[in-house]
Formats: C-alpha cells, sequence, structure tokens
C-alpha cells in the first residue's frame, strides 16, 4: 500500500468547492482508481468565512500560500487563484519546491507557459492542466495520451459556453446581442464583465493551449487572431439559417504544409454538422486526425465538472505517469510557422445592404468578379420598409482568399454601392 | 536518448494494414510523442502473398507465432488475428513471455478477460485494448485516466456501425430490414456473415468491456441481455419519428444502488439528442458521470482508426505509462451484482395490430390498467386498407417495469385482442 498523496488547494472558489467535494464523495472510488489514498491537507484563501466550510473536508484553513509552499508533506499544489499575477508566483514556487502541479489556468498557462512548461519539465514534476481546456471534456490528456496514434491535423472548437449560450439565445428566440448578453448575466451564464467570454478571450486562450498539444508547436497567444460575437446581427443568423447554416463562435486551428493557421470568430457551419448542435453551455471539438475525426463534448465549465478534471490530473500523479507537460519529447516546443488568416482560403457568406433599386446585384456581382470572387447563391430580399432603408443582397462565394474578400468589401464602399459597411462571415 | 521499442504483429488483415501505415506516415511524430523510435520488427501473417507488403514496411516476413514469442528484442506483441483460439493462446504466451501486449480482440477479452487480465496484472506487463472498443474513439484510456475524476454512473452507446448504418438507412429512405442489410452488404459495410453486428454480439463484447472500466465489476458476458436489429421494423421507425423519437441499437450500462443494469437493445431515443443524430457507420458514447455528461464520437472501426489505437497503446508503453489492466488497484475486479432488466423501470414505447374496430382502445387501455401501467400518448391510426387486416394502435406508457409491460402484452393476447404479437421498445 503506498502512502497517501497530500494535495494543498490554492483558491477556493466554484471549482475548489467543486474538487473538495468530488475528493469527499468519490473518496473510496479514487482510492481504488489511483491506488493510494488522495488527501486534502490544506486549503489557502483570502476570505475568513471559508474557514468553516473548508475545515469540513477535513482540511487545514489558511491565509498564507507559503504554508502550502512550505508543508513537506503537501505532494501536490493545486491553483484555482485565477489570473496571471499571485497564481504565476505560486506555481513557480510550488514548482522549484518540487511539487507537483494541477491548475485550471487557462490565461496563465496561453500567456506566461513558456515560462512555467520549460521549469517544470526541468524539476521533472508533472504540471496537470486538463481543468484549464474546456473543464469536464477530457481534451488534455487524450491529446496526448489515447488519441496520440491518430495525428491531429485540424480542429474546430464550441470552447466558450457563455458566448455558446449567448447565441443559441440569439438564434432561437431572434433576439440581438445586447437583450441575449443582459439575460445571461441575469440567469448567471455571464458574468458582469463579459468581455473574455464574448469578446474570444477565453476561448483563444484554450485554442493556444490545444495547438500546443495538437501540433506540438508554440503559437504565441498574442498572435491568435481573435473576434467576439459582438458583431453577431440577429439579420445574419437569421440569413444563415436559411441557407442551411448555423453562426457559431469557433475556435479553429489547422496543420497547412508546416504552418498553422489558427483564430477564434464566429462562423457559418452546416446545420446538419454534430458541432451546429452544439447548444447552450455545452463545448465540443470535433479533431481532425489523419486516422479520422473525433469529437469530444461535455460542459466547459462548472464546479463539479472543472473539480473532475482537477482530480483527473491528481489522480495521474498518485499512479506516478509519468511527468509530459505537451505529450512531447521536447523540452521547448519549437515557435510555430503563421500562416496569416487573411490568406486562408474557404468560402464565404457576405451581407449587403443595398439601396432599394434595380442593378445593384448586377454592380456588387462585378465588384465580386473583379476581385476573382466566384459566387456560389445569391439572393436579394424583397423592398425595403421605408424609403431609402436599403435592402439585404446575401452572397455565398466559392473558395476564396479572405484579403481578397476585405478588398471586394472596400471596393463595393468606395464605389458607394453600400449603405452600410458589409457583413461576412468564413463558412466552414 | 532511449533505445527503440520493437514491436511484432500477429495477423496482418485490415487493422494490422492500418497500424503499418500509420507508424510508416507518422515514424517521426511517435518518435517525438513517445520520445524514442517505434520499429515494426516482424509481422506474422499466414497468408504468405503479403510477404512483399510486409517487408515494404521493412518488417521481417515470418509464418510461425512462435518467431515474434522467441525474439527477445521484440518488446510488444500485438495480437490482430482475431477470435478466441489462436488468438487466446498467443496472447498468453506473449504475456509469459514478458511481453507487452496490445490487441484489438474484443470477443477474446469480452469472453476470456477474467482469465488473461489477472495474468497481465501478475506479469507486470502492459495490457493495452484502446483498439477493441469502438476503434477510434478514444475511450478506453480516457475512462482510465482523463475522466477518472468524474465518477461514471451510466453509459448509452452506439457501438456498432454496421448496425447504425443499417437503422440509418431504413429510417431515412423506410427500407425494410433485409433489403437495407443486403444493401449494406453489397456496399461492403456489412460482412457476408453480418449476425454479430446485427444482432449485438459485437456491441456486447464492447459493452462488456466498458463496464469493467467504467464501474469496476466484471459482468459476464454471457449473461448480458442482448437483442439486435432484424427485429425491427419500419412501421415501429416511423410511428417513433411521429412521436419525436429515433429508434436506435444502444448498449446500455447504468450503476444503480451498487448493481448494474445493462444489456444490448434497440430502444426509442429523443430525436433532439445528441445520440440520435449519429448517423451511419460512426459510434458514439455518452458517458453520465457524477461531475456532468460527456460525449465521445468518431470511427467505430476501419483501418486507420483501428490502427492508430493500437499505435496509441504502444506509445503508452513506450512512455512508460504503468500497467493498469483496468484503471483500478484491483488485481481481479468484484463481480457485478446484476439487476435484471425485466425489473428496469422506464417508459416504453408498445405497437399493437388490432382489428378494425370500435372499443379497441378501451379494451387494451383496461389491459394496461390491469397491471399498473399508466398511458402517456395513444394513437389509433385511421382504416385497415383491407378488411380483416387491422390498424396499428400505438402507445407510450410512462415509467413502467419491464416485465409489466411483457405480462400485459401476454394477457392482450390471451384475451384475443390483438391480431398478432405487439411489440414493445423501451424509451430513453
Amino acid at each position: 500500500m503506498m502512502k497517501p498523496l497530500n494535495i494543498g488547494i490554492a483558491g477556493f472558489g466554484t471549482v475548489g468547492g467543486g474538487l473538495a467535494e468530488v475528493l469527499r464523495d468519490n473518496a473510496d472510488w479514487t482510492k481504488r482508481r489511483a491506488g493510494r489514498e488522495v488527501r486534502l491537507k490544506m486549503v489557502c484563501d483570502l476570505d475568513e468565512s471559508k474557514k468553516g466550510l473548508i475545515e469540513s473536508f477535513g482540511a487545514a484553513y489558511t491565509k498564507s500560500l507559503d504554508d502550502i509552499l512550505n508543508d513537506p508533506q503537501i505532494d501536490v499544489a493545486v491553483e484555482l487563484i485565477g489570473g496571471t499575477g499571485v497564481a504565476k508566483d505560486f506555481i513557480i514556487k510550488a514548482i522549484k519546491a518540487g511539487k507537483h502541479v494541477v491548475t485550471a489556468n487557462k490565461a496563465l498557462l496561453a500567456e506566461y507557459g513558456d515560462e512555467i512548461f520549460p521549469l517544470a519539465t526541468k524539476a521533472g514534476v508533472y504540471l496537470g492542466f486538463e481543468a484549464s481546456v474546456a473543464g469536464g471534456i477530457p481534451l488534455v490528456e487524450t491529446i496526448k495520451g489515447a488519441l496520440a496514434g491518430n495525428r491531429v491535423e485540424g480542429m474546430l472548437g464550441i470552447l466558450n459556453g457563455t458566448a455558446n449560450y449567448i447565441l443559441t439565445e440569439m438564434t432561437d428566440k431572434g433576439m440581438a446581442f445586447e437583450p441575449a448578453l443582459a439575460d445571461a448575466q441575469a440567469k448567471g451564464y455571464a458574468e458582469a464583465d463579459p468581455t473574455l467570454d464574448v469578446e474570444g478571450g477565453d476561448p483563444a486562450h484554450k485554442l493556444t493551449l490545444l495547438i500546443q498539444l495538437a501540433f506540438g508547436v508554440h503559437y504565441p497567444f498574442e498572435k491568435l487572431p481573435v473576434t467576439g460575437i459582438s458583431v453577431v446581427k440577429p439579420i445574419d443568423i437569421g440569413f444563415a439559417r436559411e441557407f442551411g447554416y448555423e453562426i457559431k463562435l469557433l475556435a479553429h486551428a489547422k496543420y497547412i504544409d508546416g504552418k498553422i493557421e489558427a483564430g477564434v470568430f464566429p462562423a457559418l457551419i452546416p446545420s446538419d454538422y454534430m458541432l451546429a448542435k452544439v447548444k447552450g453551455s455545452f463545448n465540443a471539438v470535433r479533431l481532425e486526425g489523419n486516422a479520422g475525426p473525433v469529437m469530444l463534448m461535455g460542459y466547459g465549465a462548472g464546479d463539479r465538472p472543472t473539480g473532475s478534471a482537477v482530480l483527473a490530473d491528481i489522480m495521474s500523479v498518485a499512479k506516478g505517469v509519468p511527468a509530459n507537460v505537451f505529450g512531447f519529447e521536447d523540452d521547448v516546443l519549437p515557435e510555430a510557422d503563421i500562416l496569416n488568416l487573411d490568406d486562408a482560403v474557404s468560402p464565404h457568406y457576405l451581407r449587403f445592404i443595398v439601396p432599394d433599386k434595380t442593378g445593384l446585384l448586377r454592380d456588387i456581382g462585378g465588384v465580386m468578379a473583379d476581385h476573382g470572387i466566384s459566387i456560389a447563391q445569391a439572393v436579394q430580399k424583397g423592398q425595403s420598409e421605408a424609403p431609402g432603408e436599403g435592402v439585404p443582397l446575401i452572397l455565398l462565394t466559392h473558395e476564396a482568399k479572405a484579403d481578397d474578400i476585405h478588398r471586394a468589401m472596400d471596393d463595393a464602399d468606395s464605389r458607394g454601392l453600400c449603405l452600410e459597411r458589409a457583413m461576412h462571415y468564413r463558412i466552414f
């Protein structure tokens, strides 16, 4: 019988509480799985009112992170503080103290991973971050392990439940972005400051980590192109539906001839794709491997889903699974050779608002032809509701370079063909 | 730099060929992932015409399994012979020779696992079988590892692509079972002897393994209740659709108060469930954990999907992942306490064929009431097409015990209310 594995948690919020619950409720089970007892020895939180709750889980309460760092009996430091300040300092100190580290902190690892990961590799400690990418979906270890034989060449994911919930509400109820966001905030699905969720920062953090896991290259977070969903209008959701597509906030990455094309942005996917059917606060990722596609789906956030992902990493430490941060032998991953999204080739959806007069389809069509863009479908919608209001003109293009699409939009503007700037979405 | 890992393959069919291809095409990648080279050293196959192909992969050809068993340089024996005869003997000898074993043989492990698994545990060798459960879907290692913190309490899976393809064709094209099967055979999706696929034996093998992995108990294969899809009629697929359900061949297992309720059978699931949207030859499993649901989907069979799963296991050996057959510390899993499916409680779909005369709904309703079965919806379809032909009467029940449903069906028969034996399906 091996000795118990002692863990110390830094930060006792939603995920910490979920972890403590799962540890308590599944204690015997965890022991059967891991081959040894996993003990919650200490919890650090600045909020003293949590002392009673923490002690009810059999753990010692402290206000000082040093108490965890300096306790030689603590084998695993679980960082659930969040942010890139105190959390970063804590993780680095824990690694240097020879402790294994488990964290749910995607922002920290996406932005400072190139500093933290090599430290863990050098120290030979386990650095688990299953919980940092899509909470309850077992993505990190799966890409490193059970899927390692199926080389991933592309991935498309819905990696933010809040944005997906808002888009689902906009789609199903025809709501505009602002009221849908307000509704999500009122229901507790969106935070008071929703920027990271709705503007794509959160899925971009996750995608940065997934790119390293799947492709074995480091794509600097600050270089990742990101567009959120606040630009999405109900009119485009409606037209997309008419053409058989849904608008989703997608995290996209593709390996093309040694280069990586990646970004987070709203785009159209066919309504009969499984990803299009991922509703509400669920997350899902479709991995396109050279031995076939695999899709994983589940809760991307929440106390127990994320807590259980933290526990999975703790159990890997308990079982003695070899430390292997990104599932590659490299100590430091090589820098990604980045393909500019402007050069990406795909079909596009374009929506113009044009004056309600004849000849506009011919004129816009002329602009497209001038830029070598081939049109697959065109629909000009009926009459304007009020004089001078304009009518929507929708184009679905064949494969075209994003840059050519932008130039065609500029051209349509400069020729005075549109009443407002056109909207365009990539189609997958 | 660690020394190369040498593998020997026994049986060079579809999966063996897929593995050799993936090993060759991803050689550098595999080395980066595994930290050492993985070499295909020897392949055994009785068919001498494959010698050239095998040698083209850089491997030695042999007709004798002993050549693999007796080669001290071969670290991993990959069993792709299939069946429960020669394959069993080979695996046992390989384990006793101290070799790690990787296999895609679900039938062997489901039927003789209680003999083989303890041998591997005792010898301390790795016994990988990722490829034996749903081919390209990373289920085995995921349940043992990345999902270990989310205790599975129920699972519902589509685990046979052939049966799912046939049901999809029957559903989309209104075909009867026999022509849909013949069509699948003509297209190469079903084998000449389709029994294992269409009668549920194949998904039952997989479910037997999944139960051990997820619940940590041994459910003897021969005790698992199995019904195939040859009983499914287009009329029921059509009515199910009208009520908002799809008929799928489901592998079902649930942990209820320490007991296991499990079986493979066609059943109704709501059309808006993700599982209902799994079409054609795809496989998918929904795992209901106590920290939330997770769904995994992908190809359940095929050369490269299955070959890549075999390779994932080989890479785990290469990386030194601790041997741990079922992801539990137990050397031998305890026997499952089996809940009889007759005692299972769920809503049911019932279709009677009754004479085209008044009062039948009252009479059938009376039978249901006599057995304490509460009706949620009832629909009696129009007039019979020819005198004496009868009309369908469909009932959807509230939660009822399967046994009570059977008794009510017997009762309706003995009272002479039906023109043929009623059909019933469980509803999930």
